[in-house]
Formats: structure tokens, sequence, C-alpha cells
């Protein structure tokens, strides 16, 4: 099966040395004083080809991170938001997003975070949430049980979409079909929440949000939320519950309790 | 003029003593911890007549300033988003909304706030913005300058529309009508942030965001915020730009550089 086409399925056969878990948290240790650093202070503020926003704070946390996969691991591969690929052929890849949310950053709101995952052999294997301000943290591990913050982090029951607090970053991330997908879930949800970026996820992981329902996610948006979310339960699809991958539409649906996925989709079928 | 017409224009006569000042911080350190102790537990969250949540930490974080003014300032009236009116009629009257961002609190997100403002003859002169999580905190006294985390705060210029950093909690506050006058906003601003709450004025009060435009808002949510933007040198207005009164409809403008609401109000009306 080629990476392309490679759907992040589960193989409870990868069995993650803890040496490679250490040196991601290294990772997001790194990135976050930089961080830190330019938060709340006046940058500069670009806008990328795709009409992102990207500061010196993206570009600096990012060049950190790849200054520490190269000096430590230099046979891995990184895909990252802003400084591009490398060895991306790699057995182990490294897929960062320095700081997912820049809006939110730019801003002053402690809502943004960092993403870092791991691909072995194009598969998802680590995945970390960082929020570098309040020093929240998400550690998802294929095959074992996501932490956050030092304890372990469950999702929590909701199995209707009646009952389920709904959590999207923006209604201009939807296309106008999209929309009237997004609009559904909403009108059928107990209540919904704007904003938040990854950390949406997280609190997914940690059962404080139910569902969430966002499109336009490129690979460094999504890889690293797929251990996090599954390693605490939950359960993170494309729009029509298949896993994602790398050839992912962009569209991702993340429910704490995967029985809500089941009832999602057959309400979408029927 | 009666309360119920008034509006909240500048006064420079007002002097407000320093000890009102404290106090109305004493009641910020009153409810936080309150806050605190609820905040990312299993509350249960109930549903008010205006179908908007409430929590066991909304109604005890009322409770404890209220249970201060009530020991230390008898006399002051209590206009209180939980726990109703009492004393309304006295020259003093504090606005309390223990938890502006309700759903925000309950989703374990960090930018929901406490509101506590001070009327005098129904004005606001004092008004505080309080974020017990992370700690960041405004006050906005009458005539003074407002200050953030323990320095002054101010906005930052933005003359135009196309430079504006927009935020807006949910398109959904909105009603029909309203929400067509909301679009040409976003389709004019530079980028829009959705979320955020009361937090988003503190924001521009610090000049990390330029336009919030809401709707829906009730004296609870609007009075404190009146002082904080207006001494960090910004303009708080209804979306005609009329100054906020006890009889404004609850649709909100407040711009960190007063040359923007001019450019939007030429808009509007040409």
């Amino acid at each position: 099966m080629s990476i392309a086409a490679r759907a992040f399925v589960s193989d409870p056969m990868v069995l993650i040395p803890q040496d490679i878990i250490d040196f991601a948290v290294s990772l997001a240790d790194a990135a976050r004083p930089v961080t830190r650093r330019y938060y709340r202070s006046p940058v500069e503020v670009d806008t990328k080809a795709d009409a992102t926003p990207v500061t010196i704070a993206d570009r600096e946390a990012e060049a950190a991170m790849r200054a520490l996969i190269n000096r430590e691991r230099p046979g891995d591969g990184i895909i990252g938001e802003e400084h591009g690929r490398e060895r991306e052929g790699a057995d182990w890849v490294w897929v960062l997003d320095p700081i997912d949310g820049t809006k939110s950053f730019i801003a002053g709101r402690p809502i943004f975070g960092t993403l870092i995952a791991l691909l072995w052999e194009g598969m998802p294997v680590v995945g970390i949430i960082d929020q570098p301000i309040t020093g929240d943290r998400w550690i998802g591990v294929k095959g074992q049980m996501t932490w956050f913050n030092n304890a372990p982090a469950r999702t929590r029951a909701c199995p209707a979409l009646s009952q389920a607090l709904l959590a999207t970053t923006s209604p201009e991330m939807f296309s106008e079909q999209e929309r009237r997908v997004f609009e559904a879930f909403r009108d059928g949800a107990r209540t919904t929440l704007y904003g938040g970026d990854c950390i949406n996820y997280g609190l997914l992981a940690s059962g404080f949000l139910d569902l969430v329902i966002e499109a336009d996610h490129k690979l460094n948006d999504y890889a690293a939320l797929v251990p996090v979310v599954q390693g605490a339960g939950g359960i993170i699809t494309d729009w029509s519950g298949k896993p994602l991958g790398h050839d992912s539409d962009g569209r991702v649906l993340a429910c704490g309790d995967p029985r809500l996925l089941d009832a999602i989709l057959g309400a979408t079928a029927g």
C-alpha cells in the first residue's frame, strides 16, 4: 500500500519505544519558550499563499524543533507547516505545526497549540497537542492511553447528537455544501461553541467536548490529533466515517463517544 | 433624566474613590477561587429560561460577591445575572456576571470571564473583566486609564476596516437582519476570529484586537466593558454609534481606534 493511499488505521503490532516518545515531548519543550516569548508582543503578521496568517513565532518555533530533529535524529523525515519537507520517504517522519490557531495567537488568546505528530511508515503513532501559555499538554501514543497534564485522559459518554457539546473553529472554514452539513449538526446538537483550533480535540479527549466538526484541514493539522483522540477512547475520521489518511479530503469529524459517530452516520445516510 | 433613558455618556466630574475601586477588585478576588474550583470538573449544566446554560459555579461565584457587598457595603444595589436584583434604586449599584462565557467554561477553555461593573446614578464608573484561570484582569475606571495585569492598557491604531482583526463570540447570536450587517463587516475586515466572550473586549483594550461586533447583550454583559474599553482609548457604542445605556438594544460595537467607528458608520450610512 502506498503512503499516499494509506489510511491511519489501527495496527496493534506497533510498539513505540519510550525514547521516541520522550524525544517527541522534548520537541514540544523546545517550541514552547519560543512561542511564549512572542505571545502578546507586537509581531508582524504575514499572509501566506493559502491566505492564512504566519508570524516570526510560527517560523522560529518550527525551526527550533527541526534543529533538534536534525541534531538528534538526522535520519528522520520532516513535514513542517512553515519550512517544508525533507527526507519525507524516511520510516519515521515528523509532522509539525508550530502554531495551530495563529489567529488566536495573534489576538492573545491562549487557545492555540503546537502540534507534533510522528508517522511510522506513514501512520501517526505519536501525537502531541501543546498549549504553551496555560501549559496544557495532551500526549497520544498508538496503542496506549492518552495523557493530559500527567494524568490519563478519557472521553465522556455521549451517544446522541442532541446531548452533544459541539465545537468548530470557524463557520468560514466550510464550503457552501459543507456548511449545510455543518448546520444540520449544529441544529441537532445541544449547543455549539466556536473558536479553539486544535485545543478542541484535546478537550474532547479529556471529556469536556463531545463532537468537533471541521474542514479544510491539512496533514499538519490532523495527524497529531489521531493518537490523542483514539488513545482517550474517542474516534476521529473524515465526514464519511473513514479513517483519516494522507489522501484525506481535509474534512474531520471527532467524537468522544464512538456510538455518536454511528448515530451521526446513520442519520446522514437515512 | 430617568435611569431607563440614560446613556452611558462621559461625565468628567465624577471622581471614583480608591477604596471603591479596591472593593471592586476584592469582588473579583472573591469570585476567582470559586470558579477555579469548578473549572474542568464535571459540573451539571442547567438551561435557563433564556436558553443559556448555567452551572453551580456561576451561582456560587455570584453568591460570594453578593455576600461581600451585603457585608461591606449594605446600602449598595445589586443586579446579578444569576440571583436577581436588590436595592437597584441605590446611588451605587453593582452589576455582576459571574461567568460570562459559560459555554467556554463548561468546555474547559480559559476564555470566559467574571464581569463586575459599578454604576453610579446609572452610569458604569468601574468595570472589571477577570479571567480566573490565566489570571488576566482588566480594570477600567471612569476618567482613568485602564489597567491590564498591573500595567496600563492601550488600544492600537487601526483606522480602516480592511486592517481590522474582528472578533465575535458566535454567528448564532445574530438575528437574520443582524447577521447581514455582521457579514458585511466580516467580509470587509482583514480577518475574523470566533469565540471569546468578554475576553475579546479586554484584548481590544490591550491592542490585540481592533473590532468586536456582537448582539443580544444584556446590561450584565456590557456594563463592565464600557470603562475598560474607554479607559484604554477605545470606543464602545451600539450599532448606530450611540453610547450604550440601560435601554440599549443589546447590539454592541467596540473599536480600539475611534476613527474606525467613524469609518464604519460612514460606510453604513453611505
